[in-house]
């Protein structure tokens, strides 16, 4: 059977790619592309989905078939290569995410982060640095959004994250593990001059904004990475990785 | 006098925001949006165009008007704030980039670059780190996109930068000044183990196929950097900020 736009699965799924809501409820997302196919562990599949062109050209495959117009309306890429997988929501709990960051290494804490290509770059470059886990606030940007999850390169399954409700609560409870907070802040010391502990967050802030106050005051010492020229910030994803890349 | 879709102004700035041929032709930009407005030095702004909404908010803004319909569609970002300028492009003499890349300190080598965000970010991150200049090759995207251009945040303006069709040849006069080169490349040395000339230029490569063997071999020497897990790159514009700001 083949799917056109009035499909009901095909909208269950276009539900999935452009509304968080419907992920929420659904606990599923998706992800495109060849590549990003291969790094899906499979017990996480739920559903692989084709264009009829891709089809065509690996008959073998067994998935549900979209009529290429159908499909290509799914992708907010330019050139979709016709392979789509629906994704069951892999998920970290609380308790682990709290062990996870008081092993000695570096645990990102980021709050209020907007910029999907710098959610997944952050992402991607945690699992390259051996970051311990990712902590979210809600007013980060889904991680289960198309963009982000590209912009992983199928870093997603493999570095535990969290969102939390209450990022002063969870940073509360690192401290009393004896992980040092570190927030990314203007005001703070030149990173190079400070020596880091062991057991260590960074704490990262909107891209606008920078970290609100709160969770800034409520971090151990305050780090800057040093900056010349007349800008007075860096991408986010950009940040992130020298932090997390500090000696 | 107010501009609307079939204006011939409105064409002309619409060609320079698409069109990479109309910008090449003209020797001008565009760049969106009031916080890069003020990033623009005085004697570069061609032409100012703000939409019919943002001259109502302030009506004493000597500009071009157009009307909000055709200003929207000029512009790729959701929430235009209404003011454009159209810009002379800012020049690099080839003979100021070998003298700028003969200096102390660190020259980017980019060669077939592909993502703007990834370039804008390089351009950002480059004035951050204090980078002598950038050099691109032809195959690397065009600077002057409003994709690139948004993501410098008016670095584009401070960072010299330069175009060449012959990046070899341009390699080999960086050489002969004394100029290490480094090579952005998976099969060389952690860079934590290698100590860096005082003069130097890291090349890095396109997104997916990296650096080519030509530019790769060029080079005095390959440097990787040390990644964990199962991903085998970095995004472009974390690489290159954690080679310009190794020690």
């Amino acid at each position: 059977m083949k799917g056109g736009l009035t499909n009901r699965q095909f909208k269950e799924i276009r539900a999935l790619i452009e509304r968080g809501s419907a992920r929420k409820k659904t606990g599923l997302f998706t992800g495109e592309g060849e590549r990003f196919f291969e790094e899906i562990p499979e017990e996480l599949i739920e559903k692989v989905v084709v264009s009829q062109s891709y089809l065509e050209k690996h008959p073998d495959t067994d998935a549900f078939v979209l009529e290429d117009e159908a499909y290509r309306k799914l992708c907010d890429t330019k050139h979709p290569q016709g392979i789509l997988a629906v994704i069951k929501k892999p998920a970290t709990a609380p308790v682990d995410i709290v062990s996870l960051a008081s092993a000695d290494g570096t645990t990102m804490i980021l709050e209020g982060l907007q910029d999907p290509g710098n959610l997944g770059t952050i992402i991607r470059t945690s699992e390259a640095a051996g970051v311990n886990c990712v902590v979210m606030d809600r007013n980060t940007v889904d991680i289960f959004s198309p963009k982000v999850v590209r912009s992983t390169m199928g870093s997603i399954f493999r570095v535990p994250f969290i969102y939390t409700d209450d990022l002063k609560n969870l940073l509360s409870k690192l401290r009393e593990k004896g992980v040092a907070l570190y927030a990314a802040d203007l005001a703070g010391k030149d990173m190079k001059s400070v020596k880091l502990e062991k057991k260590r967050a960074f704490a990262i802030g909107n891209e606008g904004a920078g970290l609100s106050k709160e969770i800034s005051d409520l971090c151990d010492a305050k780090i800057r990475i040093p900056m010349k020229g007349k800008i007075d910030s860096l991408n986010a994803a950009v940040a992130a990785a020298l932090l997390m890349y500090m000696e």
